[in-house]
C-alpha cells in the first residue's frame, strides 16, 4: 500500500472520532535517530497536531495520556524484532491507537501489532531509489498526514523533492569518495571524533555518533548541536580534537555557518559535510531542510566504509550486541 | 507576581482568542537543558496543548507558523543576555505571542520583550528555597498553564513536592559530600566522562556534560539516555571508561536500574546518583518524575565544586566564553 493511501485510510478511520490528535514516532538508537526530521517537520509545519519522538522503552514505561484512539503510533525497527518497539506497538494497539510499522523485516514480531507496514529500502540496495530512505519515509508520511489533515503548502514541493533526492544522493556519494579515503586515514587513529549539525538533519548527526562511532568503531563520540555548541561545548575545542560537521540546506545553515567560522579559527581537525555543495539546493526551499537527514546518512555510508576499512574494524563487529544478555 | 497569577493573567488575556495552544521553551545550553523537565512534563501530561524546547538560534531562524498570538513563549537565559535568546523573545513579541522571562537578572535586555518576568533563585544562594531553581520553576509554569487550561490531576501533589524538595534538596547534599571527594580524586585525571539519564530529568545529565564536563573543566563528555544506551553507545563501554550515571525516581527509573546492571557487569569505573537512595521517594508518585532534575543537579553542584578543587581548575576558567569573540 502506498504512504498516501495508508493515511488516508487512517484518517477517514479516525474522522468520527474527531481525528488523528497525536503522532508517537517510537523507536530506538538508530531507528529513532531516523524518527528525527519526520518529528521535526510536524513540530515545526503543524499548528495543531501534536508530535513527539520517543524511545520505545521509555514510552511504554511512561504510557503517555495522549495514548488514546486519536493517536497515530510510527513505530520502526530495521530487524523489526527489537523488544522494546515490539512491546510499543503492543502497548500502541492495546490504546487503541492507530499503528504504522516502518521496518525492513516484512513479517518480523513487529508487525503482528501493527495495522499497516511500510518498507524501506536499506541504502546498500543501490538498484533502489534513495526516495524510499530509513529517514525519508517516516518523513513522507508525516507530510501526508499534515496535508490530509491540516494542509501543507509544501506538499507539491515535496513530491517534487521526492523524484529529486536519488540522482543527488547519488552524485553526492561519488562526489566524496576521494575525501572520504582522506577522512579515513587521517582519523582512523583518532579515540573521539565528535559530529555537528542543527535543523531536521540533526538526526543524522546522532546517528553517526552513536551507531557508527560508538557501536561500529568503538570510538568515543558525542554530537553537537550547531546552536547549542556555543553554550558549553565549545570550550573542548582545540588543535587536536576532530569534528564531523553537516552544513545543512535551509533554515538552519546560519547556524552551522558559524559554528564552521569557529573551526576554522580555533580547531585544526575537521571535515566539512555541506549539502548545499552536494547539490540539495535544486529542491524548494520550502522543503529542502527536510532532505537534508537523507543525504548526510547516505553520504556517511561512503565514509564509513572507508573509516572501517582503513581502522581494519568491519562495521559488523560488536562485542556486546547478539553475544551477551542486557 | 506568582507564576499561579502570571498563567492566569496569559490564560484570561488569550480566552477570547481560543486560549494558548502552544508553548516554546527557548533557551540556549544549560538554560535549555534546565526547560527539559518542563517540555517533557507537558509533551506527557497534556493532551491537546502543543510544547517544544527549541535553541534560541533555531528557534530565531525557523520561525514556526504556530508563532501566533495563540502561543506562550517561555524565554530563559542566567544573565538575561544571551543574543539568541533575546532575539527570540522580540521575535515572539512581534507574532504576538505571550512571552514569560526566566531570568536571573532583573532589568536584562530580555526583560524588554517580556510580558512577565519570573525569578529564580540560584542554587549557591543556600538562604532561598530549591523549589524555586532553575529547572523546577518551568515545570511549575508549565503546571499551572495545564491545571488552568486542561486540568491536571496531580496538581495538588505538585505543590506537596513544592513544599518538600527544599528539604530533600539539603539533606541531599549532604548526603553526598563524602563521596563527592571520592569522585573527584578518582576521576580527576580522566578525559572523557559520559553522564546517562531517562525521563524529565535526562536534562540534568545534559547539563551536567555540556556545561559542567565540557564548558568548565574541558573534559569530552557525552549525555548517554539510558534508554538509548543498548542501542548503540554501550558498544564503547570497558573497565576504563568513566560514566556518572542517574537513577531517577518515577516511571523511567526501570530503564535506569537496567543500564546499571549493565554497567556494573561490563564497566568498572561508574558514579551511582541515585533519586530514590537521595529522598526523592516521599513525593507523590503521580509527580515525583519532575523533582529528579533539580535534585540531580543541585546534588551535581557538589560534585562539581569538588571536581574543580581535586583538578585545580576553578568552573569559572574559559578559554573563549568572555575572551574571544564568536
Amino acid at each position: 500500500m502506498e504512504i498516501r493511501e495508508i493515511v488516508k485510510a487512517i484518517v477517514e478511520e479516525k474522522k468520527e472520532i474527531g481525528g488523528i490528535r497525536q503522532v508517537y514516532f517510537v523507536a530506538c538508537g538508530g531507528s529513532l535517530g531516523a524518527f528525527y526530521s519526520a518529528n521535526y517537520f510536524l513540530q515545526r509545519e503543524a499548528v495543531t497536531l501534536r508530535s513527539a519522538a520517543i524511545n520505545s522503552n521509555e514510552f511504554v514505561h511512561e504510557a503517555p495520556p495522549a495514548l488514546d484512539e486519536r493517536a497515530l503510533v510510527v513505530a520502526c525497527s530495521h530487524g523489526g524484532d527489537t523488544p522494546e518497539t515490539v512491546k510499543a506497538a503492543e502497548l500502541a494497539k492495546q490504546r487503541g491507537a492507530a499503528v504504522i510499522g516502518v521496518t525492513y523485516t516484512p513479517g518480523s514480531p513487529l508487525t503482528e501489532f501493527c495495522d499497516y507496514i511500510t518498507g524501506y529500502k536499506f541504502r546498500t540496495e543501490l538498484e533502489t531509489s534513495f526516495a524510499h530512505d530509513k529517514a525519508l519515509v517516516p518523513v513522507h508520511i508525516a507530510v501526508e498526514l499534515l496535508q490530509q489533515t491540516e494542509g501543507f503548502a509544501g506538499y507539491e514541493a515535496f513530491q517534487d523533492g521526492l523524484k529529486k533526492i536519488d540522482g543527488i544522493v547519488r552524485n553526492a556519494q561519488e562526489q566524496v569518495k576521494e575525501r572520504a579515503l582522506q577522512f579515513a586515514e587521517t582519523y582512523k587513529n583518532d579515540k573521539i571524533i565528535y559530529t555537528m549539525g542543527s535543523g531536521p538533519s540533526y538526526g543524522a548527526a546522532y546517528i553517526q555518533s552513536i551507531c557508527i562511532f560508538m557501536e561500529m568503531q568503538w570510538v568515543n563520540s558525542s554530537s553537537i548541536h550547531t546552536g547549542e555548541y556555543f553554550h558549553g561545548p565549545f570550550e573542548i575545542t582545540d588543535r587536536n580534537i576532530p569534528f564531523l560537521i553537516q552544513m545543512s540546506e535551509g533554515r538552519t545553515r546560519a547556524l552551522d555557518e558559524r559554528a564552521l567560522r569557529f573551526l576554522k579559527q580555533y580547531a585544526a581537525r575537521y571535515e566539512v559535510v555541506d549539502a548545499k555543495e552536494l547539490g540539495l539546493s535544486t529542491i524548494d526551499p520550502s522543503v529542502v531542510d527536510y532532505f537534508n537527514q537523507t543525504l548526510f546518512t547516505c553520504v556517511y555510508d561512503i565514509y564509513n566504509a572507508a573509516f572501517a576499512e582503513a581502522r581494519n574494524h568491519p562495521l559488523s563487529v560488536r562485542r556486546y550486541m547478539w553475544k551477551v544478555k542486557y
